[in-house]
């Protein structure tokens, strides 16, 4: 019922899932048994390389419904298990195992082969990607496919723990094949919580445009890093900038566009802050898989460790590097808040309630500034101001709309949420990463994407390191927001100002 | 029962378990669950580092005692799973991943994080190399320990798949790091199949003494090829040593003590066949995860190459090497072939059939050699001179005992099994790896150990490269020994001499 | 007379030079001396590069002319040596070590030491290249002047022999840093023989526009070589672009605009002919030291060399490449030519012999093409269209001139001599490296700089290797121009059409 | 007459010498003269190579006799001079350059192309050592060698120059190859000042033994760095061992036998001290090529460095290492002591005046510690204990001799002079650098060689860093010895009690 059943299967496709899928080993042989040909691997993946994408939904579909688990076998386990509670303890160990065995999807063996084949990682990782963008489409709903991407997505984890993911610093000696990718990836996307689903990513602040952007990213007083991993070698996974600053960063071009210190030596003594200003990944086949926070709590530990030295590859380093670092912020941007406050004008406008959001005051400044007669009128002017970013080249107009953006702002990344969570997916994942939501940024990123998508509002998201855990605790586990007095603060000017 | 009850256990034990090893999340939050601190992790690694050894055995005994599977949850869920299989389809998947997660045992969950932090891999690698031993001496022989080690086991074998293996070639330009490691092991072991347990390794043949041995091995006409894993950097796991050479070589010594060719440049035209005349393991607590046959086949690969560029991490890099290469073959020792003909010997002579091993005429030779009576005195004669390699000086036994040892050693090799599949480690393993057992070499090993170990006979396992699949399944499935005829002439001439 | 007397001399000048150009050790000392301290130099360096200008020309004249040769102390010497002709050998030997002594400059050794210092032979690169622009802008005729460029320019041919240069092979896992500065030098220069002066260079044919650019001329089917020096690391000195093709090559879009393999294998079997489609040096300051000829020569013996192993940084590398490579080529620019040829039709118009050029047939060509009448008025038409590049908007016009410019420009390349030695730089280049003259090729150059340049025609230089030493030397020696049929045949009809 | 007459030349000789050393270029043509083909010095590396040692005297002198400078042309061009000296400046220069130019011998041309040749600056260090042997050993005295000599080593000057130089640290992590060869050079020499001849070294205190040895000396707590060049890859020209401690060390086994710390981290607040405690050169055709001084003055700036971070090979490294290293010394040995002390014995004795070295006091407890009667047996006795060795096994003894042995060894270093140097040659090191005589330390080294050599005593020059340039002026201009309390009280006391 869940396949598609007008039109005729890839031929081929059917003899080929019954060649390269062979069968589990019985549990008793499950150690000695030689793995099938490699062969069978590789013939797989041309395989699907060659298909299109419906015929891709096909196979998959075919692929997680009849090579899944042997549902007979694991029933009759499942008695024998009842059976032997009265029996001894080794015996239940025992029939636990097998039927921990008997739960191995049929597919999951090949799975695992094409991960030991040159490229076959990678090719997971894609399929995986395949995978996210079929169930989000609705190309497919049939559970099997589900439960293969849950197959797959827990392989992947084990594959790209963080044991196995190595910290790189790219540097302007770092190889042009890792930079020119980097540089590809921060017109990217970080991935958030997995209930998110896969569309739910926001893009780098900033575009890296040139060689001169680049090497500012890679330059004094910035740090860049990557995790990579020895299966996907060359592939940068997930890539985080970070300014070294005297102060938390409130300006996203102070950093990208500041070239003045592009040749000069880095003065240990002015550094007080790490700012992390971008964080991007590279694979969309990943998503769930959590790198992006790990990465940062690497960096920081990187940016902090004690004095000592370190073998690496090339001889030792030293590798402590910055005493006075003793602020961990990220300067982010906040996507959706300009398509969410449209939404909310809209809705009230609707519902004739479009007064309620600004204070009276406030409304006259709006009619004075738009030269619009009180009442609808001002809102429309409010809402088509907003939707050109026109509003940015009037300086009246700013200081009429500052009060009033940033507490909507607050709002929207406080107090909106899904299942409980922020809505918004960059604070989903700075809060529980353990952050705390600390200092929203007015002027913040004046480029006309920056204007467009929060009004040229960005938000800090503090590091308190001593709190980080116990607040993505609380976060994660209570729904508890961790929030400065400037947030909380704008938060209930919004609530006593706005009737939501 | 299991426990060591007189003893108390080592105090803080229970606490730190209980406070470490905490309890899975529940299904529902499986995903969102944040990791716990990592401190949990390295305080384990910490305390287990502290304890003596059988302390160690008391640890992991409780671990796997109090923080297994929760078996009355599993059979909860079972009951449920069986109740479902009216249902549909998609609840009977979702209650077999609730079961699948049931089935993991509390503590898979820190042996998980454990691999995630500094150094962790390689501690859980020698935890296992103690839960190995630990089950070997039968310090415990507790159902809970060998279901860690199984649980441990599988864990590794997704973390050392061969996806994440890095294949390095070490050269004199190496770091002396690895250099000393391998100089080490190579006085180490091979793994052979699980089931003849963690003892049953060999020695490699010859181990490096100085400078100029280790220099020979990764000179000229000669290749050294390690597997390295990322989250173990600097550890070579495996080490193999190739030999290039114009014949498939018939004698360790003209490989391991040939210094002619030591400052020569390589001539391709004189390289006709490879050479494996050393592979050993460096991990004992990666037993049963295979790496050596992956790294045969690995190189075999590497030295086959089509000619072609390859992206390395220095720049680019020619990949094919050896147009002429077309012969792969071992060389390798048959440890315990002298202990089984001592034990043989002993048997016959026992069981009064000491006469049966030789023919007439052999016998003849023996006592005129010997200098000994006919019958028991001959025997016990010739028993004395294989267990002190004296024979070896005399150019006359040697000759009488050629015929004799040659087709002794073709039994032990190919006819001597344990569960079907064949006694001799070394044997089992190029077996396993499709390898044709090609030719039994005279006076091969000369050393001391050599002699003392197999008479000075060595095999070569020659791998067809067309047929190796074939025979490895033939040999792991149907227990079917491919040998040349040589080989089966001499196991001929056996079974006409000898009447075992 | 050479300084400048208008202005005062910047303040302090003086007494630095006093102060930092310490006298010569006595030749009895000179050994034993300790260096003077290394601040020295440091204050040097930073004292000049504070300088405008004009200050540096005052600077280097006061350097030159007041710590040159001690002329009084090298008379005495001079009567020395001669009094001692009718003493022992030994003596002789001895006074003519001091005389070589007395001739050096005192300069020289403060020279000598800051190319100790850090960044100190840059410095000194740097600064020549600012005599040889005060010496071709004649901002200073002062002999010192040229006394201190020749004593610098000798000490840098020492620091910049072959032996001391490394061979860089530049890919796509070469630094950014170095990439970005490829990148930025193939929109550079190559040097040519001293005479023509520093500013006799030729542009790169196409400057690389962005990453794909870059890309590809490091991918597939193409190689990058530079000379690195181990006193100024990271700076590539010259670089060598080489395409890999089946025939020489007759155009360069089909080498810098071809993207189609570039992600394809390398094919050997394809490879029959290494053209070098882009030389270029990057430091204006070694013009006159000898680097491009040996960059070729060595990249040659690269692309040439037998099958073996060396031992490089990073291991060993199979070194041979390229076994079907018998060809090798340059595809080169013709700056200049365009130029010479507006200037040929502005003398023969004012001598009123304009007609001489062409053939009658050919006038009558560019009169119906043109429409302008005979005479006058079609040779300005023919001046305007050539200048404009329009003609090549005409396929008509293409073909009346392809003939007519083919045979002007063999002329140009082969016949203009400046001293004797051809007056295109490249060509001269090329035939002091004992390339011949080998094809010039129509429509080779498409891009609007080439049409400017050269009409778009380029020139093969070829490089029979068993010739070019035999050619260098009759072109250096008898200033024999080496050429192929083609050229000499274009030559003949230039001589027997035109009557310059 | 300098060469050898009885036997007749090497044949081919003479040919190959005409055929390869080619005359110069006319002063004119000098930068325009092709390079004579590479296969010249090659051939005339191989014929070289190819000669026995008295042959290459024979080769040497002849060419440095028939292809040195050409007098006559000289004297021309001196009278020239002579007569120019009325004439303008512009012409002075002119005469003056050619004059510079004729006097280069025609061999030096030949030297400077070999230097270019793969391997050539190495073969011309070689030859250079030849010479030097050739002159010490007076297998030649013609002045022309010596002139040879002085060329060879004004070229090789040039190219080691600090600029070419590369430091690099070695560590565990470096190639096998390098550390090889760090190990046997350790059993290799220093260089020292020109005067006092090649033979003239020291050997390394203790020579490396094995892989633990070797593992100490670059592990923590040591440092070990090496001057390479670019134009012979992968040699360390000199080598510089570092111990880093918590005081100025007294005894060479607490540096070199000490393990305790080998698997430590080193605790950068215990490092107050760097101790040179071994430098040596590998080439012994280097000497007087300053390379020692310059790498302990780069290992000083290296290791006092201040915080910032460089761009390196392999990425960004943190520069500065050691806040508090505030004290830097040697810890070095004293070769020649012992036999220096045994003449002055037998001299003594001979001169009757035995008695003068020591106190009546002191002369009494030898004579009570060796049991020999007064005078002349006394003195016997004590010299054949000194011969041995022996004296160290008795602690009365010892006792006995430690003052008067401390007072002769500090003047052997500070009185005993040569040519106004220290006759020691590592303290004539030392003193050039800029170093104080700082501390005799008694049983400092307690190795049989130690005791052998020195009576086990040895010295910390000790580096004043903002006295260093101060003090090796002094030297080298005026003889002064820098020289602590301790130092110049022994010396007193010497001064006192012996009546030299």
């Amino acid at each position: 019922c869940y396949s598609v059943p007008d039109r005729g299967s890839f031929p081929g496709m059917d003899a080929l899932l019954a060649r390269v899928v062979v069968p589990l080993p019985t549990y008793e042989t499950r150690d000695k048994a030689p793995p099938p040909p490699e062969s069978n691997s590789v013939e797989f993946m041309h395989f699907y390389r060659s298909l299109e994408k419906e015929d891709k939904v096909d196979f998959l579909t075919k692929l997680s419904e009849d090579y899944g688990v042997d549902h007979k076998n694991l029933s009759e386990l499942a008695v024998k298990l009842l059976d032997t509670q009265i029996r001894d303890l080794a015996t239940i160990l025992q029939v636990e195992d097998r039927l921990r065995y008997s739960l191995t999807p049929r597919y999951k063996q090949l799975l695992g082969h094409i991960s030991r084949v040159e490229g076959g990682v990678k090719f997971l990782v894609d399929l995986r990607a395949d995978l996210l963008e079929i169930i989000a489409s609705k190309a497919s709903e049939s559970p099997h496919i589900r439960d293969l991407n849950g197959t797959l997505k827990s392989m992947l984890s084990e594959w790209f723990s963080v044991g196995l993911l190595r910290l790189e610093r790219i540097t302007w000696m770092s190889p042009c094949e890792i930079l020119q990718k980097i540089s590809h990836c921060t017109a990217g996307s970080v991935e958030t919580l997995t209930e998110h689903g896969p569309s739910a990513r926001y893009e780098a602040v900033h575009p890296v445009r040139n060689w001169s952007d680049l090497k500012r990213r890679v330059g004094p007083y910035r740090r860049c890093y990557a995790f990579t991993h020895a299966a996907m070698p060359g592939e940068p996974l997930v890539v985080l900038h970070v300014a070294l600053t005297e102060d938390i960063s409130d300006n996203i071009q102070s950093i990208v566009r500041e070239f003045a210190t592009l040749d000069s030596e880095e003065d240990v003594n002015k550094i007080n802050a790490a700012i992390f200003y971008s964080i991007s990944s590279t694979q969309a086949g990943l998503q769930g898989v959590e790198l992006g926070n790990y990465l940062i709590k690497r960096v920081v530990r990187e940016l902090q460790r004690q004095r000592g030295w370190r073998v690496l590859r090339h001889g030792w380093r030293a590798v402590s590097e910055f005493p006075h670092v003793s602020q961990f912020s990220s300067l982010s941007p906040i996507p959706g808040f300009s398509s969410w406050l449209q939404g909310l004008l809209s809705q009230y406008r609707k519902e004739g309630r479009g007064l309620d959001l600004l204070s009276e005051a406030e409304w006259r400044e709006v009619e004075r500034a738009t030269g619009s007669p009180p009442g609808t009128p001002a809102l429309d002017a409010l809402r088509r101001l907003l939707g050109t970013g026109e509003w940015t080249r009037s300086e009246r107009l700013c200081g009429v709309l500052e009060p009033v953006l940033m507490r909507l702002c607050a709002w929207y990344l406080y107090g909106e949420k899904r299942r409980g969570y922020a809505l918004n997916p960059v604070a989903n994942f700075h809060l529980q990463n353990g952050a705390t939501m600390w200092r929203l940024n007015w002027r913040a990123d004046s480029s006309p994407r920056g204007v467009a998508n929060s009004c040229g509002i960005m938000v800090n998201y503090r590091y308190f390191l001593s709190e980080t855990p116990r607040n993505g605790a609380a976060y994660l586990q209570n729904k508890v927001v961790s929030a400065s007095e400037q947030v909380t603060g704008l938060v209930s000017q919004f609530q006593k100002n706005s009737k939501l």
